[in-house]
């Protein structure tokens, strides 16, 4: 991605609300901070909350021990949509969306963290939250959960099918997209559930029950 | 990720095989720079070679400057497996697999970049650099390649349903797992190809020829 420099089909995101809708399908982000002057990325779960990112993780991880030491962060979120297969190497690209955000995390305690776990866990699966016990305060004091203002970001997009040179059109070579979506099964139960407790609806209707319009 | 303290069921990947083969099934990964004592991480098209990444990116991109600079990048290759819906909010999770690569990379040029280019096209899609026309001087100019060995890297894995608190199995909460892949469509043609273009066999068996099993 962002590998193209003439006729660039690639392009930022100017709206919020593109930015922001990005952020609400994807599911792991990868956060970076500074270790010793070495750059770390690590894979994290989050949830957009309002304006700010909540970075789920454990307060032993390097990414919260920079958080705490008020280091600046950085989290992307990346959809692959499809692979462009172009008439020439130059021009083969992948379809994606994509959000950069940079900041100053802080890492929640106390009530604030609380809340924090419930909206990831309702933002992840919606109607969740609802069926779960309250969280003890041994476990939250476990968990870190790190929020990152959403005051500094871009977005990046590449859609559609291959923009090849004029010259390649007739080259007798096949070209277009493949698709790719993330894609979820049905839910398996575990091995220890009680047979008699049936699936509850907003599991079955995952993930449509993420957007806006799955919610109603 | 990365977010259970007691009874890990995350665990480090050790043998070396499993780490190459997450790299082989990614396609983005996210690669983090220092820019002026800030961590950057930006998504990118990779593969694996041998006992390299081979990144993909323009030379504008920060993150092919950080490299000329000899300044030391991360890597980070993140395959979401699932969702994991425990009986509590703190055994919640997901499943997944990911490897952080560590190192110094080095951009390439002349030869050895355009034969990283020919091998990054027919890695992500087997059987696609024998119908390209070699790329010109000019477009090659224009792309960076990156290598990055794997000397120094991570890898970690979730699998399998909740490991619940023995106190919250008679609580009447479903539990399970949500399975989640990547999953690829059917190709689609590109508006101006000839209608006379059969789609090729390597196309209509992807993701599976980039499997050493589908390659046969």
């Amino acid at each position: 991605m962002s590998f193209r420099v003439r006729r660039l089909p690639e392009r930022e995101i100017g709206d919020r609300g593109s930015l922001l809708a990005i952020l609400d399908e994807g599911i792991v982000c990868h956060a970076a901070y500074v270790d010793g002057g070495r750059p770390v990325v690590i894979p994290t779960l989050y949830v957009r909350d309002h304006d700010r990112l909540l970075l789920h993780g454990s307060n032993s991880m390097g990414l919260a021990r920079a958080v705490r030491g008020g280091s600046p962060i950085s989290a992307a979120v990346t959809l692959l949509d499809g692979l462009v297969v172009a008439r020439s190497g130059f021009h083969s690209s992948a379809n994606y969306r994509s959000v950069v955000v940079h900041g100053t995390g802080s890492l929640l305690s106390g009530e604030a963290r609380s809340q924090a776990l419930r909206t990831v866990v309702e933002r992840l699966i919606p109607g969740r939250s609802a069926d779960l016990r309250p969280s003890t305060a041994a476990e939250e004091g476990q968990t870190a959960v790190i929020a990152l203002g959403l005051d500094t970001m871009t977005g990046k997009r590449r859609e559609g099918g291959p923009k090849d040179d004029p010259g390649d059109l007739g080259s007798g070579v096949w070209a277009g997209v493949i698709p790719i979506e993330m894609v979820a099964g049905p839910p398996a139960p575990a091995d220890d559930l009680e047979p008699s407790l049936d699936m509850p609806e907003y599991l079955a209707r995952w993930p449509a029950t993420r957007s806006p319009e799955g919610r109603a």
